[in-house]
């Protein structure tokens, strides 16, 4: 498909600057445009490249002026970015979805799929599953007896649902993730572990996105909580009876304790540690490979292992370096100290 | 499926004080208590909990005594979490099993299936492989050539076990677990790194359960093992030649690099890392995200990167965030040392 | 199959010590000999076991002189564990394959696959996938549309590669490997995160090996792209837009996060995070567990949270224990230091 600026700039409220028949097929990174790409310019740190971008239109902020000539057609909008996206979720939107039920599904007799679904080869619906309409189910997908899957929700290939969890509408489950798994739970006796069993579920609410190879256990009772417009990146653990509020966002390889309760809108960078049975207020963000041992009062920006002010773990990671030479002089000041009182009282 | 108190009473060895015919048909926790459900109070935290649960029986500890009027029905046994665990599993039991195999499963001619076992759609079971009595196989499962899986284990969806590997009796593997992918072993040349065949295998003992996506490497010879007892977390991962002591557990994303063997009843947290080719004794506890560089001794309690002992890592890492104030303090006692050091020179 | 000494030596360019004639069918390690075993001898702490193995042959390095007498046969060769690697590639290559398409597998109708391939049951091929010759496709992989793969590469059981991605020649994907799922972009609206279409894709060249449930994600725009020879373990994450150098190797549970830039030749222990958009040059060596904040140059080696140099470290982390006696001593010293003026002055 092809679009000309003319068309984009109406859709995205723009200003053409240049060609308003400039025409586009595909995206490129401004750095690495190439005719017949949309680009965008965001950053001030990239506004060289756009004097010789080969994009053939580029999308740029209202305030961007450029001190060279320009070859490119430009589109000024409020926010390059954010149309950007706008404009990226229209092209994804155009490309056509498959429809129907692979005949190399296995459906249970009982099973209810609503409208316009899509179920491809190998995926495996069991008894008493809910699908909603319009979801799409990559192939090789599980979804366990009793499962109720909400409209428009994507499952990517190979991803599982045990039995009796729910999952909210829009929602995207990428490959191999896995929800409702036993939580991990175990009494000790002499002889070993024995397995307490873990019969709770795991819900998924609304507009939940959850990435490849992502464990989230279900509750030893009651439920492991998922709240709507939480984002979680890839290989993060969420173990059981754990509660994270909306719109809070953890990046990759995260993960989170038995019980811990997370609040909304928190921000979790890469590789996080989050004990188990605490508390997180909301708005809370924490820096990448920190470890949070306790509770954490709403509003807090943490970062180090264990987690303090980031400003602070950076001053103090800057003197770690020096604890030798510090604890050298500290020696020799001792002893001076030591010959000092001598001297001082002969 | 619903019990009344004096059934399950009888059945946990209890001593009920209320209503004999109260009757249950679920679990609830306490503070989430609903009518026809059963809770359990152990932790002294949640005990004002139980004068307002709606819960319809609470099985609590010998030594509980109310201090309010209680509307609920208690049983009073010795130890009210294992007395639940115990009720927990008999109603896991009671959940009817599938029995037979999938006309949708794919198994080689040769492949040795014991009595009452279950094998789901799409699992594929690949030449010689020998399966147990009351093997339980979900969908999508993979059993590679030649691989030996003990009685009554249970393979979730996704479990892939490549060839040669042996999984014992009553054992448990999540879904997306991979048992036997190669060690990560490599011989540089100045063209890049010429890969080492891995030709050893997985030995994974009885009562062994083991996290969804965790990863046990084969050795390159001989046996990557995996005692009895063991239970793995989720997203764990285990590299070739590694050996594990009977009834150690291990929380979720922990790593242990290659041919590192560790004892029996160790306890590790979250995010542990443990180096390779070290030793680690028996019954030696590691905390959340701690680094274990090197050989520990059976009994060591250990936290932190690189690990020392719990106590130390907490009072130092609280003096951690006064490294920079002490930093300054004695740069200033430096001066004045010298100062006072010229006066007395003088 | 089965080998006498003589074969071996003859392939391996080795001198035999003791019977020409002796004959070996498997491998073992030294400690763990049995009749019928080839061994090697390459780490000198494993020498004492030379005098007592039970393998019928074991690879020496040329250099290597007995102390007592020895009753296994020697073969003398350069670099005993490259010939150990040269002998168990010819084994693994004499391993029978398996050849041509499962009856159980799913292929678009217009799908391009080159000769002697082998495609597992369950396995699926979307529309427009184009694989190479010699390709093995074990079980339940999923191929997404538009995907090309080059010859002689091995996807295990349940690898996803989603739709347009492009895997090299002589690649190995262990199971559940994820290739092209969504990076990890939204952006923040007051109602909730919006999705950032990712519309890039993931190249990965000639000769890597990615590990079990490892994650590769795909590009916002353009591509993710890992270089010829790049070695990754399991469960790592690698994110969008992230460029990996040729013949880099990262161990097990590695995060790199999204735009960075790596270099080649670099090693990763197991654990370590990498962050967003910066450049680490070539030939770096970074320890387990390690956190990279910023931009790093060709041939440092670092290690730590945040990383530093290793030595540095090391004694920094020896020192770290001694904090709280050092923060009450300094306490001590300025309490003297104030009484000493106090005295000086009057």
């Amino acid at each position: 498909m092809e679009f000309s600026a003319k068309q984009i700039a109406e859709y995205i409220n723009g200003i053409i600057i240049g060609d308003e028949n400039a025409k586009v097929h595909t995206f490129a990174k401004i750095e690495e445009g190439i005719p017949g790409a949309l680009s965008f310019l965001s950053n001030p740190k990239y506004t060289h490249y756009i004097y010789d971008t080969k994009s053939s239109i580029v999308l740029v902020n209202n305030d961007f002026c450029p001190e060279h000539e320009i070859n490119t057609t430009l589109i000024k909008v409020e926010n390059a970015y954010e149309s950007l996206a706008k404009l990226m979720t229209l092209y994804e939107q155009s490309v056509p979805k498959k429809k129907g039920t692979s005949p190399l599904a296995s459906i249970a007799g009982n099973a209810k799929i609503g409208k316009d679904v899509y179920i491809g080869p190998f995926a495996s619906i069991e008894e008493g599953a809910e699908i909603g309409d319009n979801v799409y189910i990559h192939p090789h997908a599980t979804i366990g007896s009793n499962v109720k899957i909400g409209s428009n929700t994507i499952l990517y290939p190979n991803v599982t649902i045990y039995h009796d969890c729910r999952i909210g509408s829009n929602c995207i489950l990428h490959a191999g993730a896995v929800v409702g798994a036993d939580g991990f739970g175990f009494a000790p006796s002499p002889e070993g572990y024995e397995k307490i069993p873990q019969i709770g579920i795991v819900i998924i609410e609304d507009n939940v996105e959850v990435g490849a190879n992502t464990c989230i256990d279900r509750a030893t009772m009651g439920a492991t909580v998922i709240h709507k417009g939480v984002k979680l990146d890839n290989l993060i653990q969420v173990a059981h009876n754990v509660e994270i509020g909306s719109h809070t966002v953890m990046a990759s390889q995260g993960g989170v304790a038995g019980s811990a309760k997370i609040g909304e809108w928190c921000m979790f960078g890469g590789q996080v540690g989050i004990a188990g049975h605490i508390k997180i207020g909301d708005h809370v963000t924490v820096g990448a490979q920190s470890g949070i041992p306790g509770n954490t009062k709403s509003g807090e920006t943490l970062m180090g292992y264990p987690a303090i002010d980031p400003k602070q773990f950076a001053r103090s990671a800057a003197i770690y370096k020096k604890l030798p030479e510090m604890y050298t002089e500290l020696g020799r000041l001792q002893k001076e100290m030591e010959e000092l009182k001598k001297r001082l009282n002969k």
